[in-house]
């Protein structure tokens, strides 16, 4: 296998962008991605996209983008993993680029979210659950995870007030990410005093629904130095799976998926996780940053919440977690929040993190991206 | 790069299988599939689907179908180009072996487009066009491949009674086939006199709604000849894009991603179309069998039909096409044909067909997967 390397980096302002089409989005990334590389072509390209059918009637995605981004007759492939797709997407193109296959490949991810009703933006999400067991007898994505809420807090003390943390700490750090949907900072009483939505998690415990596109374009290491001054290695990708149900897990507080495609990634990489300078992680909700950093190993079982409290996993913490300001203050568009996690990675180990949310002296990260309540996780890890 | 050979092939029944769910359908392709193999476990799998979402309300189908078959936490990727699913599934998971970073690795496809009615499957199916250019004014696939025989006809002199004998050939071809869902022989007259679906194409120049799975195994081949006394090559893969839209196009009667998928497949394999001795090819209409042994060079534009005609391409012809019965006969869920050309290519090369329909001397063979009116085409070359 070759190694592989990031050489270009774009995406779109997340948000409600009744403006702009599904294929708008997915090409103002892709060519901003493959302006910023340096490279004048690509080999082959895969997108990242949760329901095109659902969202916007629209499959076979990946022809109808590379169309629209003037590139074909290259291959172009969509893949799928729920809200995990734009990782999936980055890991087929890694893998494509390490096989030697094809040399620059570019790994997108996109979701038009808001064209439709309310109803049935929840609808389509709710098809990244179970369907027979879960989405046909009322389960939605917040219910789901108000249960892993609920056993957490039940199991280890975790309190509201911890989950707050982590929304205010990623709201801290989306204000001052020029992409956010959402870059307003909030408080813990406003989240606390916020609506509910599925007890114990308020509607600011919740990422939002949002249109968007990310892109990065990826080339073998050697093709890399001469096209990009800077390029930033992928040293490994991990992804593994789990019972897509809930109900159907040993312990719904622990996300085996994710924490199976973390020990892959680390060891392909030769990593343990004290390693790791910084991470990008899935925080659909507040309670799932705190799962996943336990998960990942990051922190025992119970022990996410106070260190969120601690500040720990803040800008200046000992690991900071979602620099970016993460799904919940930056936007969630599902297929492309895999890639634009790789895309805030890649800015600040460049050390081109706009508005003084650059971390000093960071040159290993992790993001981790996950489907619906964790039936899927993709792990990848980059270096400077 | 390393080789890569099939060493498992399992499929269902295809027909409209209410009995049976979707989750089902691809378990019990996989499980024939895995055991077919003689490998005890997977490390990865690929899942090709057109659209969950919209034929079954489910999305996230790489992780339900790992965890239904038992087979999490392993990587499983759900990967669409529309009708080529199938074909990107194996392309994948070609991929992946040949790169390194994964041994076994089934490629699967599904489709179950038979629980919603006709006018939501023609709905679902109309999404691998150009939505906001085609569906949203009502064009559906019989009346794209409708435009593509007109022209065809006018440019070239096609005939209805060249586009039925494609049908016959097909449909005497799956009458010896046990999964095909339509296995009874046709004459001319029938089809000439069979309702106009959208004019030239009768219901007999069309391939039906299906539902159905099928399933292979790849492995390396160095480990393939330790665990099946037969492993079959897989030489190259091709991939390609074209416009997703028909008026796009210089010339409506030329597939040109069939062109360059075949080209790069052929040309990656070292081989040229001559050496091949039969061809899977994707007739989802009878018009496109020929438009497609156009493109991969097998004919001249313009003499497929009246070879057609002479019976070059039925078993005894000099090139057979579709020994399968094809999708017209044996049925097209969409997201599984690209898999089901496999599972055929590799029965007739290892002289496994049944009922008579075995070819005799084959080594070589190719597939042709093709998605909407022809905005993608997988091709894969396999070797006995």
């Amino acid at each position: 296998m070759r190694d592989v390397a990031v050489i270009g980096i774009g995406m779109t302002k997340f948000g409600e962008l009744w403006e702009k089409s599904y294929r708008d989005l997915f090409v103002e990334a892709a060519k901003a991605a493959m302006l910023d590389s340096g490279a004048d072509n690509l080999d082959s390209m895969y997108v990242g996209c949760m329901s095109g059918g659902l969202f916007v009637g629209q499959e076979h995605i990946g022809s109808l983008m590379a169309d629209y981004l003037g590139v074909a007759p290259i291959p172009a492939t969509r893949v799928e993993s729920a809200c995990a797709s734009g990782g999936a997407s980055l890991r087929a193109a890694f893998i494509e680029v390490a096989s030697g296959i094809s040399d620059i490949v570019l790994a997108g991810g996109v979701e038009k979210m808001t064209d439709v009703d309310g109803g049935m933006a929840t609808y389509a999400l709710a098809t990244a659950a179970d369907a027979e067991y879960e989405g046909f007898h009322g389960a939605t994505f917040p219910g789901l995870y108000a249960m892993i809420a609920n056993a957490h807090m039940h199991k280890y003390g975790t309190t509201p007030e911890m989950l707050a943390h982590v929304a205010v700490k990623n709201h801290d750090n989306g204000s001052l990410n020029p992409y956010a949907q959402f870059p307003a900072k909030i408080s813990v009483d406003a989240v606390l005093n916020s609506v509910m939505v599925a007890d114990p998690l308020h509607i600011l415990d919740c990422s939002p629904v949002t249109d968007g596109a990310a892109a990065v374009v990826l080339a073998p290491l050697e093709i890399a130095a001469k096209l990009n001054a800077k390029p930033i290695r992928i040293l490994s990708t991990g992804m593994a799976t789990d019972s897509i149900a809930l109900h159907d897990r040993e312990e719904i507080t622990h996300l085996n998926a994710v924490s199976v495609a973390t020990t892959r990634a680390l060891e392909m990489a030769g990593l343990t996780i004290g390693d790791i300078d910084f991470a990008e992680v899935h925080d659909c909700f507040t309670i799932a940053e705190l799962c996943v950093l336990e998960a990942m190993g990051v922190y025992q079982p119970g022990k996410a919440g106070p260190a969120a409290m601690r500040g720990e996993t803040a800008r200046d913490g000992s690991l900071p977690v979602n620099p970016s300001g993460g799904l919940k203050s930056k936007g969630h568009p599902v297929g492309a929040t895999g890639i634009a996690q790789a895309y805030e990675i890649v800015k600040q180990l460049r050390g081109e993190a706009e508005n003084g949310r650059q971390l000093k002296d960071v040159k290993r990260a992790i993001a981790q991206n996950m489907g619906g309540s964790g039936g899927s996780s993709v792990v990848t890890v980059f270096e400077a």
